[in-house]
């Protein structure tokens, strides 16, 4: 096994029982990304040399006092929306040319006090506003879309040409492709982990989290992340810790939705989340049934909301360089400009009654879950999903459907890979828990893989 | 003395020693009420039959095993937004018509578990929309507006038609009347006493809060119905005691405003509230020169908000009975139909923003003192505001000018009286704090009118 396939905790492991030195470490994943990322397309920037120089500090100062923690000398790719000083914040966007980051955001100062070695930025749907990562293939098939609109930092810690990452999560894009690339994302609690310096895409629906192999490594990238910071106005004082505490699943109620997160679902994803379902009830959680409340509501709830946030922000570029966006972003940017305030305050008041109707669901159950997409990764270029019911849907609209719940009612909701189809795609199950109980639904996703032979592997790529 | 003439201290004190019984007390204030309601015009509704029932029960409460706490067996008027089961709640208001609440506001239970004697409800501008309350006169002189839109509440509180009451405060709503008619009224910190069972004008601005004849009584009120409600979204566990501390003003930072809060203040106005932060300073507290953080966007940030949220609340009763609306509120309620989303979510910006530059003005202070209105009651039918300054404006925009900056932050504001102008109309001082930090406000309301001859006495009106 190479360096580069290691998950973040068997790195951290080697690292500190000095099997293994981060300069070693990052040179191996410098090394798959030159291999690789011609073909998939993962990064916008990778900043070779001042990774190997953050390496080499960071060798030095563990061979004298050890490592600060578990993400000391482990190489990280950050999704372009998320400031890191001295480097270009694109978006993937032509608005952002020539922007460089004048400070860390809050997420990016917190890894580089804890040690992390960073490899570069890697792609996002223009501005996040997409979910497909247009410039990114699939790890696991190139001609197949990588999700979006993370889909860059997913399919980089797919292929081993990062460690873990950081993604954003607006309405899925966290999750979406770290199902389509079978590996795991988690969407903290909203007010949890700080978007202070992060660009936004709707800041009510916005939130930062991790892409890992494993679900323990998204909990420590979690701990070293979360907390209070006042420069954010969503942050509020929250857990900060109990992230990593593993344990069995007696006792525990598991939701299964009767409607709503199994309509319009692929057999084979179906197939798949059930039976990790069926898991974790061997596993000893209780399984129980329960309705998904104001259902109809959520599609339009999470656009409502977004589409005129998302336009706020871009009031001064839509003005001033609006040719420079790609259509179907500019579009989208430009139909928020006819969103009345009364539109946008039915969704606002939509929300406040879904996340009551959720807190009193959860009242019942400890985590729900779920898939994570309704199908595995499309092909580039494909614009619908045809279902079984005989109804036909936009691609992007199948991908955020069972998303977007978590966004509009700030759950935490964590993807982890429980499967493939019969194209050997992977699959994800979603695992939603109670705000602030983003530590209970990492339990479970422990619990689960500690079971499967399926996560923490890379993606079948020929180096 | 008769017992109307009590403030809610002075009553809690002759209930406690067995000096008055709440059916003395309660049988004064209800004959106060018929003695001047006729002219004064403060209540929508009087309930003098259960009120008596109410007071009968806590006489015999008392008698055997004393009295639950301050507000026990004392008489209360509540603004008629707020529900108290069984009782109309018209908003002041042809569309309410009809209306019977089928349960008790938050706070109505509140007060309910507390032993209060609730007298009835007190006019309002039609749902709060408005700075006069047309129905009710001023307790001073009854030519000149009450005040609004809790003009009722310190009309009654002022002529000693209630002991204590509530209001709502979207824009200045309970400071503004409690400032024009002599007595005290607190905005608490936003999220502190729930807003659950209130009649909403525009929820991310709506507080509820006491009106009272002095700080004590205020710091009384507050300490019964603050504290975590779920089902008001905007409520938050904050601190719930503290209220009653007294204490001198040694090394207390008063911070005066350099700008905005004395500009186009009428002379009267300005010198008695010089005055009265003079004698915070000889009560040991030193006065800071402040600068007001983006001053020039407090008037559109206050209407950006407040239009569409109204307009949202109050969308299916425009659709089907507009007509039954007063020409004015009707109007501002249909403009409120043309705000784009983009206009709303501009004024959500600012607020951010405008919290962020108040929490670190009051990085250096304690509290601001500033007026809470710059002129005394205008004459009923006045439009328009003339200053020295030569410009003009219009009576409800200098009502809500000096008071909107606190329901935009959330910051815990109270007025308490400082003097009369020429006319001997009342004055009031604003004291404003940190979020949270309402006790540090009353504690500077108490020290000032420890030594102050003007505060707790009724308004002049013959009986």
């Amino acid at each position: 096994m190479q360096p580069f396939e290691l998950s973040l905790t068997e790195a951290a492991h080697a690292v500190r029982a000095r099997e293994l030195s981060p300069v070693e470490l990052t040179e191996s994943v410098l090394g798959r990304i030159s291999a690789v990322d011609g073909r998939l397309g993962a990064y916008v920037t990778v900043a070779a040399d001042a990774a190997l120089v953050a390496a080499y500090r960071a060798e030095r100062e563990i061979a004298g006092s050890g490592p600060r923690g578990p993400l000391h000398g482990i190489p990280v790719g950050l999704k372009d929306l998320i400031d890191a000083k001295g480097m270009p914040t694109t978006a993937s966007s032509d608005v952002r040319a020539g922007h460089i980051a004048d400070r860390d955001s809050h997420v990016a100062a917190r890894l580089d006090s804890a040690g992390a070695v960073l490899l570069g930025k890697t792609h996002t749907h223009e501005f996040a506003y997409g979910l497909t990562t247009p410039q990114t293939k699939n790890a696991w098939d190139h001609s197949r879309v990588a999700g979006g609109s993370s889909g860059g930092s997913a399919v980089a810690v797919a292929a081993g040409a990062a460690t873990y990452a950081l993604g954003t999560d607006t309405g899925g894009s966290i999750r979406v492709p770290a199902a389509l690339n079978g590996v795991v994302g988690l969407k903290p609690t909203y007010g949890l982990v700080s978007r202070s310096g992060v660009t936004s895409l709707s800041w009510s629906l916005d939130h930062v989290g991790p892409i890992t192999r494993t679900v323990r490594d998204a909990a420590l990238v979690l701990a070293a992340t979360a907390g209070h910071d006042p420069s954010d106005p969503a942050s509020v004082p929250g857990p900060s810790t109990g992230f990593l505490e593993a344990g069995d699943l007696q006792g525990l109620k598991v939701g299964v939705p009767r409607n709503y997160y199994f309509d319009r679902v692929a057999t084979g994803v179906e197939e798949a989340v059930r039976s990790a379902i069926e898991r974790l009830a061997e596993l000893g959680a209780e399984l129980v049934d329960v309705e998904i409340p104001m259902a109809r509501y959520i599609q339009a709830t999470q656009w409502g909301l977004m589409v005129p946030e998302a336009t706020a922000y871009h009031e001064r570029s839509l003005r001033d360089m609006a040719g420079l966006y790609a259509p179907d972003v500019r579009i989208l940017l430009e139909a928020g400009e006819l969103t009345s305030a009364g539109d946008y305050l039915r969704a606002q008041r939509a929300r406040t009654m879904m996340r009551d109707a959720w807190v009193r669901m959860f009242d019942g159950i400890d985590v729900l879950a779920a898939p994570t997409v309704p199908m595995t990764a499309a092909a580039a270029g494909q614009e619908t999903s045809e279902w079984a019911d005989g109804t036909t849907e936009a691609v992007s609209d199948s991908y955020v459907r069972l998303s977007a719940p978590a966004n509009i009612t700030g759950v935490p909701a964590l993807t982890l890979p429980v499967g493939h189809d019969h194209d050997g795609m992977p699959i994800g199950m979603q695992l939603m828990g109670r705000p602030f109980q983003d530590a209970t639904v990492l339990r479970v996703g422990r619990a689960y893989e500690e079971t499967a032979a399926c996560t923490g592997r890379l993606a079948p790529i020929a180096a």
